[in-house]
């Protein structure tokens, strides 16, 4: 697409030749000859010199040097979205059907307009609402509901009796509802099973990412709150409440019968111990090992986790811990020093 | 069902209204008007006040007061979980048969009273065990022996030539027998696959989580001893030997050939490192990286891991560093202040 | 097999028996009577003396006593290889052939000799090269394309539009362009999602493990280079680069945008922040938090990560903190006492 035209559309002032024709998209540091690229974040601005992107979008007081045209815009981050959608190809859809190798139980539910992809499996009572999508080779257990609107898949797991709200969207290979790991040791350390009669809820506006794991509560329910965002590879173990729009990075892992609040955000890998309270507005940092209550609006890392700020300065001291043993080491010999001289005197 | 009819059933000693009609089940918090709850961890006891349950399970012993009907019995939580077998449906059974979508190699043998359900593939020479379950879009491998009485959920993968005891079960999307991680650099740093060539040997009685991952080993075999109890997103690595009865927490990772003891206990995201020997009943706290043996009975965490006491010593003080520093900037002045009187004098 | 005739093949001097059977392999541990072992590891030197195999490659300079056969070679851990060429079942085949229960859309391209296994699913435009492998149960999404001589073990996902090349192997249940984690908030905290139109490219010669997820680009490509090797339940982030010939083993997390340059290795369970460059050949520990950029063929550990000497001597010392603090207030005190002396005096 020729980049004035790419320009007319975005809004904002070109300075180059607007008879260039823009392929593609990418980072500055990833861009090709005959792509668009942006500057939004200032930690990049010395890779705009070297880029090799045919036009830029930059922000309208940006005043360096750009090595191609130029495109000056309010929002660069926001202009790139909107031209990305101007130059990919439209994300793919998938049409109404039900493919006739899906396996769907006789009095299972289906909505309208669903799509039943190949290879799907529906267990008695389920019901998926109208528009949802499951892709392929997705499980949907019995009793199990998928509101309307949802995209689940390849690969996804629906255990029994479980609940989706509506547009739910899960990536490939993620499992809600296995059982929870809940066991009793007897006196010869023999670990037996305790049944874990619960579901998983997961409200409206929901994604989650693929290959992650949400347990089914013990009893009652495992609550994933309206417009939760989870990445990949997370694990929420049984009877955890996730509060609304609450986020979390990859990896974290959530143990059982923990209370996220609303708005929380978890930083990737971070991991919080059983029963315990995060208030809402709550930040985790990366890796964090939660041991207690979380206040809410605090912002808390290290492990065991404790205030960002306290955290910071403790592990940059951490560093210079062997500097402070020498000095120890020499204020010892000092005063060793001072008292001989004092006993002499 | 009536709450007369639930104590009746239990034991124990009801103060408050039989005649209620209770229809759920859950944790104090999490309870509604109707619901039966439970206080079983001390921890819990200021939610009996705040709790919207119709009837709380409280130990004969209880002092408190209960806002509402109160069952007074020998052990809540066992009480607890015998209410739910009567209050909750019962869990979902699989009729016996194969399913005719199911891709079963002429030669694999099948027990007498199994399930196979859709989309499972079993492959040539496969083994499985009477009355075992397989839900749906399971693979099984060449020559795979799987016990009896075992369950795999959905798009479980037992690779192939791999073992699985009895009463073996395995949750959705686990991987049993992916290729160890080896590789051999040459002088340009170019990585050369090591072949597996070994099996997963699991015993009896193990049950393992969602999406977890045990790898075969590059020759003999990887195994996972009796009555072992593995979490959603656990790794296993190649030749690891996990000793009977030892149990491992969400997204816990042990290198290649270490050895787990008997009855070890390994917390959440806790990572192992490779070839190493960790003792009978040893314990392993969340987020500990052990680089190092670890004594049967003992009990480590952090990182690197250590006894958990001098852990939580030296992460308490971690804390306090900050402060540490400013006693020993003061203690130079003085000292520094001392030297300039004596010198004086 | 006879001990002399391995002894033959793989060359060698035998001081022992060479009429026995050996029927297996094992680590000089885990072996039983009637297998062969190796000890290529000195720290497994005095296991010789304990373990139950009937003969032990050894290296042609050791000097201790072996219970059993014992074979002298050039080097134990390559021979030990050859052995368990020779002594394994060969490793599984799939003969050439689309399984009648595979779904694949009338305008997908397959090579020759491919092989699609049953209950594939491969989407409109979607390319499968020559001699490819897709076990059972592969997901490919639309317009992506496999190189020649992959293999897909069951339930990989490809999503659309992403492309691998050549030899690549992907383990059970990895999941190749899902979703990357991208949201911008609305002033009420609400989370909007922002659309991931890139893909991801997978170069030649690439492993990767079970259960692992790697995303799609926000836009542009997510960028794994020739001869990477990716363990299980590793995620990588939307926008990544992996430079040719890294490796990183089981439970890394790499955040988005990360640059990660050729020859570089990341130990078990180590998470990078988003936007950092990690140089040629440099080493990240296991479980480290990368938190900055990394410089070129340095080592870094720890949390926050640092250069690895120094993170290994602060970790020494603050097991030592409590003593630390001792020596503190020991030395306030004698400070304290030589002031009141010399306000007396």
């Amino acid at each position: 697409m020729q980049l004035a035209k790419i320009v007319e559309k975005l809004g904002g002032t070109l300075v180059g030749d607007g008879s260039l024709d823009i392929k593609g998209l990418g980072s500055l540091a990833d861009a090709q000859v005959g792509d668009l690229s942006f500057l939004a974040n200032p930690r990049y601005t010395s890779a705009v010199a070297s880029t090799l992107a045919s036009a830029v979008l930059l922000a309208k007081d940006w005043k360096g040097e750009c090595p191609c045209a130029a495109v000056y815009v309010e929002n660069p981050d926001r202009a790139f979205a909107e031209a990305a959608l101007l130059l990919s190809p439209p994300p793919v859809g998938f049409a109404p059907g039900v493919h006739p190798t899906a396996v769907i139980a006789p009095d299972a539910k289906l909505g309208e307009g669903v799509t039943i992809g190949p290879h799907v499996v529906i267990q008695p009572g389920a019901v998926v609402g109208d528009r949802s999508v499951l892709v392929a080779n997705c499980y949907v257990g019995h009793e199990a509901v998928i509101g309307s609107d949802c995209r689940l898949y390849a690969h996804v797991s629906i255990r029994e009796r479980c609940v989706l709200g509506n547009r739910v969207i899960i990536h490939d290979g993620s499992v809600v509802g296995s059982d929870g790991f809940g066991y009793t040791p007897d006196k010869h350390g023999v670990w037996h099973k305790v049944l874990q009669l619960g579901i998983v809820e997961v409200g409206d506006d929901v994604e989650i990412g693929a290959n992650a794991a949400i347990d089914r509560a013990r009893f009652g329910k495992t609550r994933v709150g309206n417009g939760v965002k989870i990445d990949n590879l997370v694990q929420i173990a049984h009877n955890v409440q996730i509060g609304d729009h609450a986020v979390m990075a990859s990896q974290v892992g959530i143990s059982g019968s923990t209370w996220i609040g609303r708005h929380v955000q978890l930083g990737g890998q971070a991991g919080l111990a059983g029963h315990l309270h995060v208030g809402d507005g709550a930040v985790v940092g990366a890796q964090a090992g939660v041991t207690k209550d979380v206040e809410a609006g605090s912002f808390v890392s290290g492990y065991p986790a404790m205030d960002h700020r306290k955290a910071t300065k403790a592990h940059a001291h951490l560093m210079r811990l062997p500097e402070l043993k020498e000095r120890i080491k020499k204020l010892e010999d000092l005063v060793t020093a001072l008292q001989q001289r004092e006993d002499k005197a």
